[in-house]
């Protein structure tokens, strides 16, 4: 269902063409980082860690050396990366040194998984046995696996000289005591007056949650192949969301300069955050280097669970106060996440996002970033949003229940509009956070009654994601029948192909199957950002409009020369070129097209997008579920997934995202997890004990689209690959609670948690002892 | 030896960096078309003609398409193009159909390898074995092999409606009786007053010439993998100089719009204008569509001379007068070449280049273009113009010998300069003819005595090519380290990655190495003309002139921002862009790149470009000679090779194409040839026996470049791939004279015939009985 507010409509914007990709991709034509094959290319395998944290004494290659068909061995003392140097990215800061230590463990080995060497030989297999033919000393230590073994006074220290960085307001914060730890960073935000806010509170409540890490679970393992020309140019063909940040990496931890590198994107089997940074990347090059062949190298699923990042686990805090008419008055939230090996976790984001749809006032948000024994966390889908909603829409769902009031009237009454200053003290922009609310409570689901039955409950869940702009480049060549190549910097994961396509066929007057488009590897296109962050169709999209307009100022000047009138005697109207002085002379672009040499040659456009104003997206979901009490299993009876897509550019793709977040949000919510041993090693790294939702564990998750137009962009588009994912953990929850009377506090809700905690309710009333103090 | 005028230097055009494709081609690693492997990948193979003129009667692919492995055939019958139809080329007008009917014989077939059906398999000996199961029926015609044979009345006639198209001054010629005839077209140029001149003349000569079909000898042979996805969307593969001209021949033979052709350029292993057209992509995809797999092609040596275009076989005869103290009173010129099995011979460029280094202001020169049964004629490097040279540059040398003039002398009186009207009517823009003349007279080679001994001689002879323009795209993209990307759409044959690269290098002030350049395909780059016509590194080095010109634009708005200045108090010199306000302000382009996400986003710009005077070429040439009487064997002694570059780019590349030009022509003088049995069959078609010149054939080729500046180019560009293969045939022949008193008339100039020209010396005195009227 899609609501469209009464405004201009368009000609393409907002209809379904099939996407461009779409035939190759379901008949396995279109080529992926698997299907490189190179004139000599040899095969890289990687030896991991079977420690969770230990010191490298030695690594002996030489047995490894000796067996016929390896061809090189190489470590971290190979990568050219020296200094603990801070460069800059595009996007953000990142230490590369660490992203190079990820890559290839230099001191010390950080999880059970980390990379210690790898090896290219002239094929997989030779590879593998090789790695049993390295012999590596270690020194094992002890390990922590959550946030609150990291921060027990005596903790092992992963990294030894780390100092927490305190950050209160998005300034440091000197009045923190800080010293060596497992915290690197602990920012904080205050606003208000949080001790009277507790006074003028009439209910208070106060709770504390648990999650796990999970996994992105995209389809296709980590692959690539790296050439490493004697003249020193590089080469990657790999499967990433980011060309240009892989050149960046891979330029720094190789230490050349990054025009010497040249990315090659292969169709991408999912990415979801988790294929921005390298992984394989150094190591296949340096095996390129000193063989002079192409390295191949592929993850299996279970180096693909150990070694590249979930998001984090964490241990979350929430207080939050309100008046008797549901006026919320205090909010004090505490975040702990785990960072993996590295520093970085999406904490200070999941507080940001999840106070995003409230007015609050009177605050105390603090985000620890916590490293642990396991493998360094990467982005994934709203990074750091969905843990952070989980704990303020369960908390907020509770403080409504005590208050009586309909969680819906109660959210909206707390509603963050435009203008609302966020925890950051920045105002948010025109959103459409009330309009989500709305329809959410008006919706039929929300209306209808329960389903019949015990045990069946419903649930309802916010979400929010910030959305973010950054550069895009693009350029448009006309073809004399009239189509259009449109070249890209952007992977395209989830139909941009298409939804930049048609932006570009709208400002033409033609269809979006008259625009042909590719994704250019790095030597060809400008910059361009991430495909992440909800920004593709969005700031891509930007870049494509801004080239096709330049297309059509071109066009018209053909137009005008083939009719000897001025450029200004033309006016374009729904894909016609009319001569206004005398409007019987039009020509669609077909014709024009058609023209072009002899109007002055072909016509060629490149621009560049860098917006500012990615127009923020909120999301909802309504679930109504069933539980057996017995078994603790949860069967989802009926699904709603609500999300402000701005304009949907193509409404089906714009469903299959908020479908897509929905369906990894409820695998979040119930099932999945990295389930640790005490020994530290991931006990489930293989699909099948690692529990995603498939098709028959899923009734149709029905989307719903409200477009509340950004001012951001020409036709109002809003990112929406991310905010999906947010509401359904909390949502879920909230329905568990209403089937059973159990509160939930730990994710995943898998049936044995669930039986746990019905069986809690039944001895203690409606008390959850672990999260209530 | 380079000449350089008094002009403004250059920091980077005009030296010789590394070429940036020059390793991977020297090592192996640059992927070519043969390297092309894909997923599911079919072999295809061509049935070809047995016999120079036939009939289809009947084609039974039963027997092929039951051998195991086998998944499809076809035949002339699949090809989508049905109609006679023009089809509007970028730079010409070419017969579609003829074009399809060459890549697969519809009713006839025309020369002996012709093809006639392709077979897909899963192997290319599968392949081959399913050949020889195709059973076709040929009712064996009569056949032409020559173009007097084929002007013969009662000639079995090629294409039986084909009238002769006659042309006069450009116009068609009423007064011209036509009918069915092979002879496809008349032109004919008339000026002045031809009998009076013969009447003003003190001496005439009047000669005969005849020439073979010679082959562009590139090593790798044509090779092509076309995929048709289901969708529509084909993709191609190939070898060839003009992606952007496959698309366009193939989309009119598989009748789809371009856009749905993406045609991949691979490295191309030497073309010569041989790889224009389309020969095996039409079968390839229907192949393809036919499977639904992708299917490669490759031709044997075989094929490549028995079915890809060597250039034109020629009969020629010319008459021309002179005064007493050489100045030409005459010129009559009258030219047949070859067009093989359809029209299209370069018959029309051999007659205006030939005349163009001279004045002649009486003259009937006319150009016959006449089918054979032999192999369509492709470009061969400045087509039609050395075979119209061997001609004139032959006649001039006997007419300067009968006044008892220096040859170098007689052409100066004549040389045509700016403003000299072509036979066309059109003025000569700026020309360095008469300063290659120069250079030539005073050259240390010319002014030396003849090498010592018995049968040595020397000679000279000049050639002219157009040089073309055409429109060429080119992109830009700055890098955060200062290099930049360069997309064009321009194949390299000889070096024009670095010539183009290093006049966008000229522009930005930095080095060569620091623009890096790739060769994209026609979905990722504006409509790009040709690798051919010497335009490269003239048209798109101006694209990449205008789209660096963009690109300081920008930089210098970048500079401006961060000094808090207007752009024009900008100052851009060597490099360095300065701050006119505060010159200590100044910063490199490394410096702003490095700047660039803090002053609005990263660097892009496109650009076209579509020059008009792409500035003619001029060269000459100076040979030695010795020769053995007994047996008829030549040895050059020295060759030196002229020609004017406007600037040279890249003066090693220029040298390069300046000595391959003139191995070409030593080759297409001494030895090369298409030797037809009498039964119509190619009898040499191998290396071993189509007899190209090697290292050990050839002394060192001396380049001269002369750099008159082409006013049509910002650095003063001449094309010069081409002009260095039209003067070596007849300085040869000259040479061959003065060291044997023998004139040769036949080309090639081989042992067998230099003894029988000596021979007929001998018996007859100067007289040249074949050739002399």
């Amino acid at each position: 269902m899609t609501t469209t507010e009464n405004r201009p409509q368009f000609k393409v914007v907002g209809t379904r063409p099939v996407r461009h990709d779409g035939l190759e991709k379901v008949t396995g034509k279109a080529k992926y980082g698997a299907d490189v094959i190179l004139p000599g290319m040899l095969y890289g395998k990687v030896l991991r860690s079977p420690h969770p944290h230990a010191r490298i004494k030695s690594i002996d290659t030489s047995g490894a050396l000796k067996i016929p068909g390896v061809k090189a061995v190489v470590t971290a003392k190979d990568l050219p990366i020296q200094s603990d140097k801070m460069v800059e990215l595009g996007e953000a800061h990142a230490n590369m040194k660490q992203i190079a230590e990820n890559c290839l463990a230099n001191d010390k080995v950080l999880y059970k998984g980390h990379a210690v060497a790898a090896v290219a030989a002239t094929s997989p297999h030779i590879a593998e046995e090789a790695l049993d033919a390295i012999k590596v000393v270690y020194e094992v230590l002890p390990f922590v696996l959550n946030v609150d073994d990291a921060m027990k006074p005596g903790a092992t220290l992963l990294h030894e000289n780390m100092v927490t960085r305190a950050v209160l307001g998005g300034k440091p914060d000197p009045a923190k005591q800080v010293g060596k730890s497992n915290v690197s960073s602990e920012m904080r935000w205050v606003g208000g007056n949080l001790e009277q806010a507790w006074k003028d509170s009439h209910v208070i409540v106060e709770r504390e949650y648990f999650t796990k890490p999970v996994h992105q679970g995209y389809i296709e393992p980590h692959v690539t192949t790296v050439n490493w020309n004697p003249d020193g140019k590089i080469t990657v063909w790999t499967s990433t969301q980011h060309t240009f940040g892989v050149r960046q990496q891979a330029a720094a931890i190789l230490q050349v300069p990054e025009g010497m590198v040249k990315v090659i994107p292969m169709e991408i089997g999912g990415g979801f955050g988790g294929k921005i940074n390298v992984y394989l990347e150094p190591a296949a090059a340096m095996l390129s280097k000193k063989t002079g062949h192409p390295v191949k190298m592929v993850m299996t699923r279970k180096e693909v669970f150990e070694a590249s990042g979930p998001t984090s686990g964490s241990h979350m805090k929430m207080k939050v106060g309100a008046t008797k008419d549901g006026k919320i008055t205090g909010w004090q939230l505490w975040l702990a996440f785990e960072a993996g090996a590295y520093p970085g976790s999406p904490v200070a984001m999941g507080a940001m996002c999840s106070s995003a749809p409230y007015i609050v006032e009177n605050f105390d948000v603090s985000a620890l970033d916590i490293v642990v024994n396991k493998p360094k966390v990467a982005a994934y889908r709203a990074p750091g949003s969905p843990i952070g909603a989980f704990a303020v829409e369960s908390t907020l769902d509770e403080l409504a229940e005590k208050l009586g009031m309909d969680p819906m009237d109660f959210r909206l009454k707390n509603a963050a509009k435009e203008g609302t200053r966020q925890i950051t003290g920045a105002p948010l922009g025109k959103i459409g956070n009330i309009e989500v609310m709305t329809q959410v409570k008006n919706h039929p689901h929300y209306k209808s009654p329960l389903p019949v039955g015990p045990n069946v409950g419903r649930g309802v869940g916010m979400g929010y994601w910030f959305n973010i702009g950054m550069q895009s480049s693009a350029a448009l060549n006309v073809n004399p029948d009239g189509s259009v190549s449109l070249v890209t910097g952007s992977v395209d994961i989830g139909g941009t192909r298409v939804a930049v396509a048609m932006q570009a066929a709208e400002i033409l007057g033609i269809r979006a199957e008259d625009v042909i488009p590719t994704v250019a590897d790095t030597d060809s296109i400008g910059w361009t950002g991430v495909t992440g962050g909800s920004r593709t169709a969005f700031a891509t999209g930007i870049a494509a409009i801004n080239a096709a307009e330049e297309v059509k100022k071109q066009l018209i000047a053909r137009a005008a020369l083939m009719w000897e009138v001025k450029p200004e005697d033309i006016e374009f109207k729904d894909g016609l070129y009319i001569n206004k002085k005398s409007p019987k002379d039009s020509v669609t672009m077909k014709q024009l097209a058609a023209k072009m040499m002899m109007t002055g040659g072909y016509v060629t456009a490149s621009a560049t997008a860098n917006p500012r104003m990615a127009g923020a997206a909120y999301g909802a979901m309504i679930v109504d579920v069933k539980v057996d009490p017995e078994t603790g299993k949860v069967d989802l009876l009926r699904v709603t997934a609500f999300q402000d897509a701005g304009k949907a550019a193509h409404p089906s793709y714009v469903e299959g995202q908020i479908q897509g977040g929905a369906v990894q949000g409820i695998g979040w919510a119930l099932n999945e997890e990295y389930f640790h041993t005490t020994d530290g090693v991931m006990a489930n790294s293989s699909w099948l004990d690692y529990r995603m939702p498939t098709s028959l564990d899923l009734p149709m998750i029905d989307p719903v689209i409200i477009e509340v137009p950004n001012p951001g962009h020409p036709f109002g588009l809003r990112g929406v690959g991310e905010v999906g994912i947010c509401a359904p953990m909390a949502a879920i929850r909230n329905a568990i609670f209403r089937a059973t009377g159990a509160r939930m506090y730990h994710l995943p809700m898998n049936p044995g948690s669930i039986v746990e905690a019905i069986g809690a309710k039944k001895a203690a009333g409606h008390t959850n002892g672990a999260a209530k103090k």
